[in-house]
């Protein structure tokens, strides 16, 4: 069973799933060179040319435990009071690079430029499936915990505008019919004159610790010139931008001793709810302390680490 | 420095702080009976009549690491583009026992109406303060790591409306435009009928799972008749609920091995922000499995145990 059920008051989707994945894999790395029968066949990879199957440098496979499934029709229908369709998406995995343990903070930019390559391939590709409304670039580093360390992120379509990017596009909206501007672009003209937050610039893009961060060290990275879509941006921007998330996550490394973190890229809806006036960027949370109940009780942070000094550590952290 | 700032994309206010509470208390509690000096004085007690100082049954004191300081005026401002106004607010403990160890599971229904009979007082005498415009009270229960284990709440009096009551209220009004109905009423209603993801019914309260629970055994605990305001409920529903509350969190210690568990009190904005349309009730989330970073990143949530399923556990659980 895998549905998608809105939560009536908020009209929040979530996904009810009866098929848990399971806790562990097997003794040996399922994503290491050699291993490459313990995944489904790839649907994107990258090799030397002439390279043998195992000698690739990226791949792209299905998730075997994907929260999603692919086959079917959403069948929207009423559950009595409530909104309920099928849990009809696709869940792939980016396996970043051969090496069992890298860090996006030592990776180089050509092989950073690869992972966010392939991002770009596979949003276009999944974007051409009617029954989808988004796609999302998730990626959890974790020191210890996590089912496979081996370097990875998630490629997740859904057939749901998810609830963050929903309200992004409001306040946009909002701030749009307000002053004819985009709101990335003043904060960004902001950060930039403002400096105290900014961690590091390049020639397109800002990383910073935006204003009201809602967790310590919190990170957005955001592209200097307005774009609704991650998937368009040039090959110049692409390096770039590889060049600015090696060094923030470098400094992020070396700050925080090799922190976990979550990243997500943020990117416009698609399909007829392609928005133009959404300004596409990543956010970055290292999880550098659990959190209390409260935030998720009220949705009100607290933060103990004004974000001005996060920057001003991360500004002068020194990376390896 | 104590600040409330505003996101100005999606408008969430965020406390940010540059005084972090520290990590652990002395090695004995303060909590704990006979450690009175260890608190700053009362704001609420109850004894036994002619009890002494250290034969309390129930103890209400300031936060000696508040979230907010209570002296001061908001002094709203702009800074750039952004938004800011002191952090101003109250934050009170309720040492709900004098015994170090206990669980609403297990604890009479006489000292959890007791519990809850403090949290009335205490949103009755803050909310006179025109400062602020809602009470929150907040419940960390954990098997280990907290500060002090020590069963206690959180009374917190804050000058904004925190975004999960503000989103509650938008979708609360959205609904009644359409039907000229209360949603939760609603979903009380057809909860009630289903039945399938109800863990216990008393006389003015039901404990359910709700349909697109965002956490595995998620719980609401929802007043059937139709109030605003949690602090203005009568004598017999503060005891209905204490007998509600009880056997939810007896089954949910059986059920689950004791799980960690956050709880909160959702009511109306306060002042001129009071809303009658408003529908309070207790949302409580065990805390029985680490969260991917997605549901930080999308806003989209995954849950692998279904709320019929959740519901069917704890309703044939034994409790103590």
């Amino acid at each position: 069973m895998k549905e998608l059920r809105r939560e009536p008051i908020v009209q929040r989707w979530v996904l009810i799933s009866s098929e848990h994945p399971p806790a562990n894999p097997k003794d040996s790395c399922p994503f290491c060179s050699g291993n490459e029968k313990d995944t489904p066949p790839e649907i994107l990879a990258v090799r030397p040319p002439g390279g043998r199957a195992d000698q690739w440098l990226l791949r792209v496979v299905p998730n075997v435990f994907p929260f999603f499934r692919i086959e079917g029709n959403l069948d929207r229908r009423a559950v009595g009071m409530y909104d309920e369709m099928n849990g009809i998406g696709a869940h792939e995995l980016v396996i970043e690079t051969p090496q069992h343990f890298q860090h996006w903070g030592t990776m180089s930019t050509e092989e950073l430029s690869r992972v966010l390559w392939a991002y770009q391939q596979r949003f276009l590709d999944l974007r051409k499936d009617s029954r989808f409304r988004q796609v999302i670039v998730a990626k959890n580093h974790y020191s210890d915990h996590i089912r496979i360390p081996h370097q990875h992120s998630h490629i997740v379509a859904m057939p749901i505008i998810p609830k963050r990017i929903d309200e992004e596009i409001k306040g946009l909206d909002d701030y749009y019919r307000h002053k004819e501007r985009c709101i990335f672009c003043d904060v960004l003209h902001e950060e930039i004159a403002v400096a105290t937050r900014v961690v590091f610039e390049s020639a397109n893009f800002v990383a910073f610790c935006p204003y009201a961060s809602r967790y310590p060290y919190e990170l957005w990275v955001v592209p200097k010139n307005h774009a609704p879509d991650f998937a368009q941006i040039s090959e110049p921007e692409l390096k770039d931008l590889a060049l600015n998330l090696r060094h923030v996550l470098g400094r992020l490394k070396a700050a925080l001793h090799d922190p976990p973190y979550s990243l997500v890229v943020h990117s416009t809806p698609v399909q007829k709810f392609f928005h133009k006036g959404f300004h596409w960027h990543i956010e970055l949370r290292p999880r550098v302390e659990e959190r209390s109940g409260f935030e998720w009780a009220t949705g009100f942070f607290v933060n103990f680490t004004p974000p001005e000094f996060a920057a001003k550590k991360l500004r002068e952290a020194r990376e390896e």
